[in-house]
């Protein structure tokens, strides 16, 4: 599109002049006024009233791409938000990098797929500059929208969804789950463990995937009916884990697609009397310092820096923000190690 | 201001004219596109192009106040936001009754100081209709900051900043603070207790003045010894109770200002061999569901509807938005009852 021609429209410059200020100040009186002292405001809100001087948002943005603004999307409801330490430390991380780019982090939820067109219209509404999503669903309809409103996105988590994988420009940062999960199951294969169970993430999210992928890497002919699947919840975790133990009594080791699942694992196997690691060894993924240190006992896990994973997010999305349409480049992903931590449950 | 003049810039009208379209698919792509055929997408976009028409969101907002989004602000830091259930169970009801208005939630929250400018800037950028600000301490810079860039704004609790007891028709909700304390000083004394200790939360914020102020409603003449400051964690809580323990070993109550003190509390009475209710019973406040019935004993607290009082908070704002200057009409604060709930602990 091109720039926005101002016409007899009043300018910051006509303002300022009118205001007896520096343009300097009357941008920042016209920005929020933060640090101009009260009575040049007065004189710079007079002048805007005066020469009805309208700041056009819309068209700087097309302009400079600067909102100072962020979208962050979490394509979970508030519940799971605010209940899984994952999307804290994730936050923190994105929150902390932002800072230093001095642009405001504003926080967006999908409780439902009734909040889309909303979040659509935000989005497209020009009142960010980008936006960082994540824990994105197979069938989500985040990335169509993204693509509609054209603001520049960068995931958190490799993109599932379909043809997603013939999208060579989509950045997004994720960890190494399918190699994170081979080194989570060598381990128990090497403490000689012989029925090594998996519990699994939701089907629908690429990181679940993987680690099934890692678990079959080196299970390749695991009997299937060591595999049950739960949502990433502590409650998923424990029914799946009652599962197995109907399943398959002489299981001796179960890797968790995450910690919050393995905590419920562990709630499980010790109302079934089982001693960790004895009779079963445990071991988690996340490495979530709030849960993996208050289980008794800790819990061996691989582990992913979550937090650095939001910062290189922010810098991905400003590389993207200041070379233009992501689309033009090679593709911009980062795929981060991740480490097994060994603790007493395995 | 005076509504913009559009001079010769190109209209919605003629976009949609070129594109074959109905106003109303023109507005839908430009705001976002969801729910519009592709094709239709493609036709207007290009249409956009080829008339260079840029959406004028400052200027629609002067005219209509809806840019369909409204900010909740919390005065805490990340780490607050997402370990204290509070914020959780105040967002849900926002969140809630913001859906039915077809509003978008963007939360922010303030690290430090260091983030006030940014805040200002975003908040005075024209992105959203109007703002919601919780868990406010006294020196916050944040009232100031929304009056200058005149945001219509609802507050969470009673605005305590100097000289706020004179801006009659500051819109906010809270809770009877201070009925509600009295309440649960009044049962401990019911229960025969003669040494009533009170953990409070930080004198920087009302909510904990007013409890305070509650207590020493009813318990005119305590000793200063009994009361003890914290800062609504868990660990001040825990903290708080074993300095009263050393000051007043002789104590057989006490009414913690928030449940999460409470429950650091009791952590503190079992190390040090307190029975409770036998030895020391203990009332908390707020009623957050995931703490005290967690609690062992269960927790005996002072009931608000928090959830109930984020619904209410986005009530008001939307009344602001449609009646105009809130500056107009009558003071539009809003206190909600709160119940004492009887639980084991007192």
């Amino acid at each position: 599109m091109p720039e926005q021609t101002t016409g007899s429209r009043p300018t910051l410059e006509a303002v300022a002049a009118r205001a007896g200020v520096s343009r300097a100040t009357a941008s920042r009186v016209v920005n929020g006024g933060a640090g101009v002292r009260p009575p040049l405001v007065d004189k710079v809100r007079q002048a805007v009233e005066e020469l009805g001087y309208v700041p056009n948002h819309a068209a700087r943005t097309l302009v400079t791409r600067r909102n100072g603004a962020v979208a962050v999307i979490i394509a979970e409801p508030e519940f799971r938000i605010f209940s899984d330490p994952f999307f804290e430390q994730q936050v923190r991380g994105i929150s902390r990098e932002l800072t230093a780019y001095d642009s405001q982090l504003v926080l967006l939820w999908v409780e439902g797929p009734g909040d889309h067109e909303r979040i659509a219209r935000y989005l497209g509404g020009g009142h960010v500059d980008g936006a960082l999503a994540f824990s994105l669903h197979n069938d989500d309809e985040l990335p169509a929208i993204i693509r509609r409103v054209k603001v520049p996105t960068v995931f958190g988590g490799r993109p599932g969804w379909p043809g997603a994988a013939s999208e060579l420009a989509v950045p997004y940062v994720d960890c190494d789950n399918r190699g994170g999960a081979r080194e989570a199951v060598r381990h128990l294969v090497s403490l000689g463990r012989e029925h090594i169970a998996h519990i699994a993430g939701p089907r629908d999210q690429t990181s679940a995937l993987d680690r099934i992928d890692g678990y079959r890497d080196v299970l390749l002919d695991a009997d299937p009916e060591l595999v049950c699947q739960g949502d990433f919840t502590v409650d998923s975790g424990a029914h799946a884990m009652a599962q197995l133990l109907d399943r398959r009594p002489d299981l001796d080791a179960v890797f968790a697609a995450n910690d919050l699942m393995a905590s419920g694992a562990l709630r499980t196997l010790r109302e079934r009397g089982r001693r960790v690691p004895d009779d079963v060894a445990l071991v988690g993924f996340d490495d979530m310092h709030s849960v993996v240190e208050s289980t008794d006992p800790p819990l061996t896990t691989v582990r992913q820096d979550i937090e650095g994973m939001g910062r290189l997010m922010v810098r991905l999305l400003m590389r993207v923000l200041n070379e233009g349409d992501p689309g033009s480049g090679a593709p911009a992903s980062v795929i981060t190690p991740t480490t097994l931590v060994r603790r007493a449950s395995a």
